[in-house]
């Protein structure tokens, strides 16, 4: 069944009209009619069933039929902070991967060592909505704006925090080792040349605990998956 | 330093001349000039350290200073069998994503739902080559060229067999919990439309054991990785 993505969708609401862009992807790109179903998910956890009472190809109004909350809700909050890759399409393909295996938040950061100092937060957004829709998730990911990476140590957060990064360090420990399941964590992930010296330490001066991600060398948005992995296999 | 890939590189030689290719890569785009040193890994476990005494760009001739074998060995031995996605660049991005991972063999299949019926072997080749130098692994990934997924079923494995498929079975089990750790294995991964029933049926009457790679629905690509970071991190 087609899915699509609902985020102004109220709880408890009995009918609901598709956006214009939706309506027009489910009449005249999908050729759907009145009577068919579709599914919608709010990006809340709230995941729905829907009947197409009038299939207009700007307005399509829907009959909710069926209504389910905290759909697929995930046992842990895992939040990933990377540096955006010199090739955006890096960045893209961690964000869709991400979001199929189970993400909840992504922060962009900016390091001394980036080579990329901006991204389009709309533009990553879409295809982290599309993998949403494909991967069938009531729970959209949130993509927060680059920003400087001293920022995002100066906000408190409820949880463990780690940082991965590629120096030698004998302090480093495995994510298998150190997660607390079930938790809040929080992971960095450097840019295309690493953290700087200065970076590392203050991070661990922000309570971040250094961690490795295995003995092979990763690229960054490979990295980033592998962490996402990681938490994901260990909670499940 | 730079890294090149030198498969023919014989263990126990004192010299060697980079290839046409290679000595372009090295003298017209590194511009690396005679007395620097660079590293080859020859695909086979062989890593070296070696000098430029010739920089001549279509026969670079090197001295070799030193030479490791069996660098970086990995315990297991992984053999992932797929479906070539639809779009190529989902599956270039696997083989590029499992290299860096860690992954001994890919085989592509042929199967009933497959939307691709051909992939061309030796450009995926060139794809799993760079990965190799990027993440500086001395062994080379074998690629084998797409077969029906019959064929494959019927070629005796040495080792433990899984299949990952989506259709609902209480006899799935997880890897966790039937991996033998530091042995032989071999994971079908379908198309993106699935095996069929019979797929199925055939393989696990050929010995190959139902298994769940967790609640997401995963694309073809994502799924193939996912079971590369769960033998790898198992293993580890």
């Amino acid at each position: 069944m087609q899915i699509f993505y609902t985020p102004d969708l109220p709880e408890g609401a009995s009918h609901y009209t598709l956006s214009e862009e939706e309506s027009k992807h489910c009449i005249r790109v999908l050729r759907l009619e009145q009577d068919d179903s579709i599914q919608l998910v709010d990006g809340r956890g709230g995941f729905y069933t829907a009947r197409i009472i009038d299939p207009h190809p700007k307005k399509t109004l829907l009959v909710i039929t069926e209504a389910q909350q905290a759909f697929g809700k995930r046992n842990h909050y895992l939040h990933i902070a990377v540096a955006p890759t010199k090739n955006i399409e890096r960045l893209e393909w961690f964000l869709e991967k991400a979001t199929e295996i189970g993400i909840d938040e992504v922060s962009l950061i900016l390091c001394q060592r980036s080579e990329r100092k901006e991204a389009k937060v709309e533009r990553l957004d879409k295809i982290i909505t599309s993998a949403v829709k494909q991967s069938i998730k009531a729970y959209h990911p949130k993509l927060n704006p680059i920003q400087p990476l001293a920022k995002l140590l100066s906000i408190p957060f409820n949880g463990q925090k780690f940082m991965a990064h590629c120096l030698p360090g004998e302090d480093k420990v495995s994510l298998a080792a150190q997660l607390q399941l079930q938790g809040h964590c929080l992971i960095l992930i450097g840019p295309e040349g690493d953290f700087t010296e200065k970076e590392i330490a203050d991070a661990l001066q922000s309570g971040f605990k250094p961690i490795t991600l295995g003995e092979s060398r990763l690229r960054t948005e490979t990295a980033a998956l592998e962490a996402c992995f990681e938490v994901n296999f260990l909670n499940r």
